[in-house]
């Protein structure tokens, strides 16, 4: 049977949440993945030592594999003294900065996007080496909200050199050029960000399970973005933003923004990546960019794939906790071998 | 109390459905209205003499007002004879096209556009004087379609010039210069798409019961619409598209397209009309305008409307039916008279 190896891959954007829904969805993500960048968007978000390496401790027991390492970051706050900050560097691989209320749990983000008032922690950072994650939206019309934030990050990349500057979940394709434009900017893409569009949540029946923010664009995004993936441009790499929410709390009146990926993110990749014969850069996307943007020599880890059909599940249950995947009940033509 | 009169409201695009759905929804609209034209996308579709007079008997019973007047259309069919439309043609107001499976129900409509496919019975219409109701959207990215279908309703205005083309539920600014550069094309303007935007549906948490096709689309689609029912511009009507739904077939994995807006539009209305100062305008837009498109004389009723808080049930409920309707729990200013 046709297969294919990965090693090490890395998904360096990662929902995690906690309690019983940590213990769902961790196996599933250490399963096929060395590492993952975890983001601290709990209810409180992640602000101090103890909260960080508490939840780092609870992710490995969750995930209870030796070859799986969490790296950790914290919820960006304006106050952050450059002490704090020296004394968790090494806990930490960055710092996640939400803006107010643009998505699940970012009540506590920053109020304003001014560059005076980030830039003291941003300028401690700089100096400390710790990266910054930005959720890269504002309050405006959907479709508009990453185009408008262009702006903010660009003046971020010209006012802080030295700060590497990931700009999360890209999604629209004007974002592609300012990332090349700059060199401490890089980027994260998710599997559904390569592979729908807003026809795949609204376009026929209603899809709850395609909703998250930022939305999934017009075709003309996806495909711009699909390519900087098949290219493993080197600015980029994966990050899944596999954000699971009960299936109670998608299909009602108000449904949760993200989608759950995690136990389908290579497949669908290996997929689409052989699809446009370019299989050969599947590696650098989903682990070699990550590790030369963040520096960092994961674990070693070869995950095996095999040509065969992957019927998805419809949904993944533990205790109460259930949660529907992406593609649920679609199949996939590789799997992760047993 | 502020008061006012609307004499004789008119919902010039409705769906009543059928069996106990009818029996919940009918008798908001006729509480309320004093006619409606009422959509045959019944499965399976009404396009027989027999159904229809059967269809418009339930609709009799379950509103059960004779002060009410539906006004009956049938589900386009490419062999309909001009007999049968000669036979039928004092039963029905208007015959309604949908292009195959652009919205619910349309499973039957038809499989192409093609004007030669059309043309023996449209040119059978226009003999006759039975005015053709479109659905136009096409099958494409989703907030292209009503724009795509743009050169269809053009090629048909052209070629059937006495043929009246209602243009339905109308969303994209880009309709309006095409509705008023042909004579013999009008538009339905429901209150969703004067009200809403896609942030709306898909811009904060996911609300299923404000997701309908067409889409509801950019704030200046909006407003561009909202400016045509302000002034009442004589080409344009009131159409609802209210489409109920079972409250589980919208908070669902595929939720159905539908807002369910019967029980709210006039009061809506009448609240938008004041803000913008236009409530001399609310009953041509509501009633005038639809009796000179459409060349029919309602049944005189008086509806009142009073200047209270309206408080929006959270759903409507009929034995084992219960839909939600747009603005569920919130407070419009404008109240039906007790």
């Amino acid at each position: 049977m046709e297969s294919l190896i990965i090693d090490s891959p890395l998904d360096m954007h990662l929902h995690l949440r906690d309690g019983d829904m940590l213990e769902l969805v961790g196996p599933l993500t250490s399963k096929s993945f060395s590492g993952a960048l975890i983001m601290p968007n709990l209810a409180p978000p992640i602000t101090t030592k103890e909260a960080l390496l508490s939840y780092k401790q609870r992710i490995l027991n969750a995930c209870s594999e030796d070859d799986f390492k969490p790296y950790i970051t914290i919820f960006f706050q304006v106050d952050y003294s450059y002490e704090f900050l020296k004394e968790i560097k090494d806990e930490i691989i960055s710092v996640k900065l939400y803006p107010f209320g643009v998505t699940t749990n970012s009540e506590t983000g920053v109020a304003s996007m001014d560059i005076n008032v980030l830039r003291p922690t941003l300028q401690s950072m700089e100096k400390l080496g710790i990266p910054v994650c930005i959720h890269g939206e504002t309050k405006g019309f959907i479709l508009d909200r990453e185009k408008e934030f262009l702006p903010i990050y660009e003046s971020l990349a010209i006012n802080f050199p030295k700060l590497k500057i990931m700009m999360e979940h890209i999604s629209s394709k004007e974002s592609i050029d300012l990332l090349k434009k700059y060199d401490n900017l890089y980027a994260t893409l998710t599997v559904h960000h390569l592979l729908l569009t807003l026809d795949d949540v609204i376009g026929g029946m209603l899809n709850p399970h395609a909703f998250c923010k930022p939305i999934v664009k017009k075709p003309e995004d996806r495909d711009a973005l699909l390519q900087l993936a098949l290219d493993a441009h080197p600015k980029v790499m994966f990050g899944s933003d596999s954000a699971p929410h009960p299936k109670e709390k998608k299909e009602t009146s108000d449904g949760a923004a993200g989608i759950f990926s995690a136990p389908i993110a290579l497949q669908a990749l290996a997929e689409v990546f052989e699809k446009n014969g370019k299989l050969d850069n599947l590696n650098a996307f989903v682990s070699l960019n990550a590790q030369k943007i963040y520096g960092i020599s994961p674990i070693k880890k070869s995950i095996k794939l095999v040509k065969k059909d992957f019927i998805v599940p419809n949904t993944y249950n533990f205790k109460n906790e259930k949660v529907v995947p992406l593609f649920a009940g679609e199949i996939l033509s590789w799997s992760l071998e047993d």
